[in-house]
């Protein structure tokens, strides 16, 4: 969606509203409910997503006067403060923005950040545009290197040539241009420090890739950047974990989508991605029964809980590793692949599990 | 140092115990103690760092055996697999790489991380090289971009062509080559929020300068990415944090160094270093009363621990700055400038503070 339709669909809400007080009418924003009972797991496309249950809010209701002014005014300040100027800001800033008393009252229009943050999501269902759409960033994280050319405002990046560091990849991918992708497959991993060591080996040049880290959470920046390197591309993303329950949810976040992000899902799931590993099969093949970590009680609350997700439920491949996590009562972390040598991981056994096609789905 | 002299250092340490051992004498390492009654504040300097107290650790000591032995053990891994084949391993992959059985015995070599993490600590005491020259890194974090060329591993990097995303800083910057310096000075800020903000701005551009963020802890990366840009290039760093006691934290661990890594100092702080926002003074200034927040229990028991640390004892306006926070009963956030205009901030705040010399010291 080009930038000037971004514009015309807040502008189109608000002379909705406008023309309903116009005829004496009680204004009223209807979309779709964003609470757990209208989040679905839709087996046919393998993604959560929103049912169609509607909710509404209006003002001349008391329980939904403050939602609805919110919501309004943080529509206007995305409009005259971001999207016609073209720039971008983050969620606490637009909180600061939003931020102020309303005029006769001693009421604040916002008192917390999660009150900007929420109208700013029911924005996202109410106009079916996304957060980056509408120019309100949150985290910059992650890093990327390998056989790809970007175009970022303006720049050329090659991140082929950007040493041990790599490109910093900002909050909003949605933007950057891919301009040259001459690589096979995207490995994406949670530990920067297994980034540094494949970026080290050359890991992406000898094996025509790219590297993406995120240094803890996948943001929705790295989401949407995978996401287009999948659809866009056409290439396979393998995700690279520790062996336990948080590195699962990592992945199936990325695949199927999240709960809290449901409505948003259609721009961040990639049903295509695969698990390369570390899985309880890896630490049997390649020994790794030493470098078990024993279960917490909460890792074992977690599998059960996790276990039992819809996206897991009939997965028989992941109930059968989580099985095993429970009977070996361990989990295990891709560094301890480094007992087997500093760069066993970049020579045998990334190479070995993609030649052959050791994943899960 | 050159890499030959790093090897030669580790092989000098163990010939001199086999040399002790030859002697029939009890293999000893003797170095500066690390702990609290041998961290001194050096008002000279103006930095954190380890007195004249010395320790001892001998094999033939029960207290101390397991202790050396895990010492020689990591400097003989350090030595072997890193210095030798030119790699680098982050601190947890260290602990794999030790992590074994003593031949003979059901004792474990190392069983935690914190024990390799400690040997480390200890080797560069003994042989005055940092963990960095060990080629041991920790975490990767941050990003900069400016008008700075880089030499990173072959590639040559203009930081000023890297877009809305920027040059992902790697956990070891010993080894970046300062190519080129136009820039004037260098903007270190914590978030990274504020940074995609003055970078879409091209505040570096218009003011000829550098931006680092770290989205979170000032790495030791970082610190000495600053530090050779302080020493090698003349530049004048200052520190953009929040109004609060953590920022100025943040900013008097760049300045004068931290206790944890007293031994370090010299590689690490940055005497020269200048603190530009945001003040107690600006939240008169900018008219941002409205926008403190009231401080926690917690938060006025760190004031008061901050307040009499040696470093900012004998510093009046810093003094004064607790003071005013204390009076106020607030602490005030960088994007709280939002409120008074997206931009504000590159094109009124920081210009004014750096035009007018308002830093405190």
């Amino acid at each position: 969606m080009t930038k000037s339709n971004q514009k015309e669909v807040l502008e189109n809400l608000g002379k909705k509203l406008v023309d309903q007080v116009k005829k004496g009418k009680n204004p009223e924003i209807v979309f779709r409910l964003r609470n757990l009972t209208n989040i679905i797991y839709d087996k046919k496309t393998r993604t959560l997503k929103l049912g169609d249950k509607t909710s509404s809010r209006s003002f001349f209701n008391l329980a939904h006067a403050k939602k609805f002014l919110q919501t309004v005014e943080v529509a206007s300040v995305i409009k005259k403060e971001l999207l016609e100027s073209g720039k971008h800001e983050h969620l606490r800033g637009v909180f600061y923005m939003t931020k102020r008393t309303i005029p006769k009252t001693n009421v604040n229009l916002v008192d917390e950040q999660t009150e900007t943050d929420k109208a700013i999501e029911d924005l996202e269902v109410i106009t079916g545009l996304s957060r980056e759409e509408l120019h309100v960033s949150a985290n910059k994280m992650g890093s990327m290197v390998g056989n790809v050319i970007l175009g970022d405002s303006g720049d050329v990046i090659d991140c082929s040539k950007l040493g041990k560091g790599g490109y910093s990849i900002p909050s909003i991918t949605d933007e950057l241009e891919l301009k040259k992708v001459s690589a096979k497959y995207v490995l994406y991993m949670e530990k920067a420090a297994i980034f540094e060591r494949l970026n080290e080996d050359k890991f992406w040049q000898k094996n025509n890739c790219i590297l993406v880290t995120s240094q803890g959470q996948t943001t929705r920046g790295i989401r949407r950047l995978l996401q287009r390197l999948a659809e866009e591309e056409s290439l396979p993303i393998y995700v690279l974990c520790d062996g336990d329950v948080y590195g699962a949810y990592i992945y199936s976040v990325v695949k199927y989508g999240s709960i809290a992000l449901a409505h948003a899902s259609e721009r961040l799931t990639i049903p295509s991605v695969k698990y390369i590993g570390i899985t309880m099969d890896d630490v049997i093949k390649y020994d790794l029964k030493r470098h078990l970590i024993k279960l917490t009680e909460q890792d074992i609350a977690r599998i059960k809980q996790v276990t039992e997700y819809d996206w897991f439920k009939d997965n028989k491949e992941w109930q059968r590793q989580f099985k095993i996590m429970k009977e070996l009562n361990g989990k295990v972390e891709i560094q301890s692949l480094s007992a087997k040598g500093i760069s066993f991981i970049s020579e045998h056994y990334l190479p070995e599990k993609i030649k052959n096609k050791e994943f899960l789905e």
